[in-house]
């Protein structure tokens, strides 16, 4: 069983939009059971769809389209479709009347671009969609499934949840894929390699391991082909416990687990609470943090102090620090977690403070320097880094490095 | 002049790595005038890879791989590339010296594997990587043009930057494509459509609107094909100033401009300074701010309250108020926002609060619920409003208002 996504706009091509829904469908493929085959962006032209509506059915069984169905001039793919499978378009009454009370709903007037939400080509089936104007479409044609589904995120994440899932389940006798990742930090790519090389050697020929490095942490991700799941189950997981004994000092979690909501898990079975004060990383780590639902347990909040005078007037960052160490150094960050576990009264701290660039560096700590403090209430540690040139990727690797910090400092 | 992108990696296809780079590529090539007919997505196998070169010879004049170059098992796009092009790996002398001297200079010892990424095939051209230790690789085979860079994003762009542009320069005469983006945020894709719809239609045919809708925002992409750039420009912003004349309020900036980018330079120009009390927002407002280079000159910091605790005790929110009108409330964001404007000495403050969900929502204040505050010395501004049900897109969404404020107020 294979599956296609084929993207469409020019948006995508030109790359003024990042295709995140092919990753999000590859993923819902894989815990499905359907090996996503191929993936292929084309541009808003009829000729390249259907060019591109060919080949993926000469190689795949379930061609999976995405966008092109919103209401402007530019969206052409119910049109193409209709080219394709030689029909035209009809009314699906029951679609319009949903836009219809959508409009009612939001107050809004009903424009004519509004009403072609509702058709839908002759030889297909309406996939519902109860987030937006523009549903889905099935076709199963010469025993191939093709679905076009909106381009919006969320709309097509609605439709391929409620509608689509239980129409593959249906139509398939879905096959076994089992996928397990272990998630590191605090180590590279080629030194995980090195480490495991002689586990990675031994790996029967339908069990793959890949490398999925990126900035602060490589994923290990072990995919299992087969008949039986338990067995696969089995099999990785006795492989993964080679792994944990060799390099578990390195991992943090698995699968879609990311370190924020690793340290929040943690801090909640430990009934523990948690404060930050940050100044390079200018609110990332309260960010990551609040992206976990349920953090207002144990996240109280924080203190950004991007000037130093808030600093000293808010964190007790003394002017002698200030000037002797600098903002900073050891002595800053210490003072600042200090500070913000006493100030928010909290069982852990982070406080932050470094260069993140492209200005303020200087021979003594040049761009990308930063020191990092984690705190509560018996110890204080702080560690200095080097995160290098890159702005966004310093902000990054701070934020990884200090919930790994905590991690270490709660475990 | 056609190129193609193929991004190489079952991480791709499984959907545990998100593809940022062809959006950038599709960017850069596309200044460069060179048109991106199409981008693929294939697994790390030899067979797939090769027909997907066979492919994409076929269509067009340019092929740009990425991933595959790294020192693991499963980078195997170097072999496969000596295969297509049935030819075999040498070492790269100068390659060799400098990955010897990156592990000397990192102090870690040097891996037979890394040993591997000073092989180049013996019909290509090294493209230099001052970032890593896996060179890109140019092929000029018929007139038609190879390019191999790493998957890691940074490493890619750097090469692209410094070997691949000027390579390319040199090789083609390159032909003209002008785009020109308008940025919106509080108006909805049809509306916008429907009050533009004359201007639309009266586009000459070498020139396409594009409408590129995400959260809060949706964008206007104007592209001009022809061989006059200087002509095209002119016509361009001749529409453009039709569309400033005709939804001037809703457009915040042009390109890739982003609204924290916009409030950035509107605050620097007017050597104003701004605080932030961020509630449901979580320090995302902060982050957005702080991501912006030069951020320290204006911004000087924030209180996160994630806890009413800390409303009451660092942001002056009387216990009366979280009593009788609660934290998400017009009256507890006014004073949050007249707290921090106070406290941190600022010109402009912003404050949020609000039920970001899945929990905490109530029938008369659901889930997406959010007040939002503007103040400078003269005025505070609050509005409520509900991003919905999707604890991301409130946090994104609240930021995008609140900064959008924010701008008008400073106008």
């Amino acid at each position: 069983m294979k599956a296609e996504i084929i993207t469409i706009g020019d948006e995508l091509l030109i790359g003024q939009v990042i295709d995140t829904n092919s990753a999000w469908l590859g993923q819902q493929l894989s815990l499905l059971g359907i090996s996503l085959y191929q993936r292929t962006a084309c541009g808003d032209s009829k000729e390249q769809i259907l060019a591109c509506l060919h080949d993926a059915e000469l190689r795949s069984d379930i061609i999976i389209l995405t966008g092109g169905l919103g209401p402007t001039k530019d969206d052409i793919t119910k049109k193409t479709l209709c080219e394709y499978f030689n029909t035209n378009l009809v009314t699906d009454e029951k679609v319009l009347a949903w836009v219809t009370h959508i409009f009612q709903m939001r107050k809004m007037p009903m424009l004519d671009i509004n009403l072609q939400q509702a058709l839908i080509p002759s030889n297909s089936k309406t996939l519902w969609n109860r987030s937006g104007t523009a549903p889905g479409i099935w076709f199963d044609v010469n025993n191939k499934i093709f679905i076009s589904l909106p381009g919006v995120p969320f709309e097509m994440k609605v439709i391929f949840d409620e509608e689509v899932i239980p129409l593959l389940k249906q139509k398939f006798e879905l096959p076994t894929i089992y996928h397990r990742t272990l998630q590191t930090c605090s180590i590279g790519e080629s030194f995980l390699a090195e480490k495991i090389k002689d586990i990675e050697n031994n790996l029967p020929s339908y069990i793959k391991l890949a490398y999925l490095p990126s900035v602060g942490t490589v994923r290990l991700r072990l995919s299992a082909h087969g008949d039986n799941k338990e067995k696969l189950i089995h099999e990785v997981s006795q492989i993964c416990n080679q792994f944990y004994e060799r390099i578990g000092e390195y991992i943090y979690g698995e699968d879609n687990d990311n370190l924020s909501e690793v340290v929040g898990k943690l801090l909640k079975e430990k009934n523990k609470t948690l404060a930050t004060a940050e100044s390079c990383t200018g609110g990332f780590i309260a960010h990551q943090i609040t992206s976990i639902a349920g953090s207002s347990s144990y996240y109280k909040g924080s203190i950004i102090s991007y000037d130093n005078k808030i600093k000293t007037l808010e964190l007790n960052v003394s002017d002698v620090i200030l000037k002797n160490d600098g903002a900073v150094s050891e002595a800053c960050v210490k003072q600042m977690a200090q500070t913000i576990l006493n100030k928010f009264d909290v069982d852990y701290a982070i406080a932050t403070s470094g260069i993140a660039g492209p200005d303020g560096g200087s021979e003594e700590k040049p761009v990308g320097t930063v020191w990092i403090a984690i705190a509560n209430k018996n110890e204080i540690i702080a560690k200095k880094y080097n995160m290098g040139d890159n702005r966004e990727r310093t902000i990054l690797r701070t934020s990884l490095m200090a919930l790994d910090m905590l991690r270490k400092m709660i475990l």
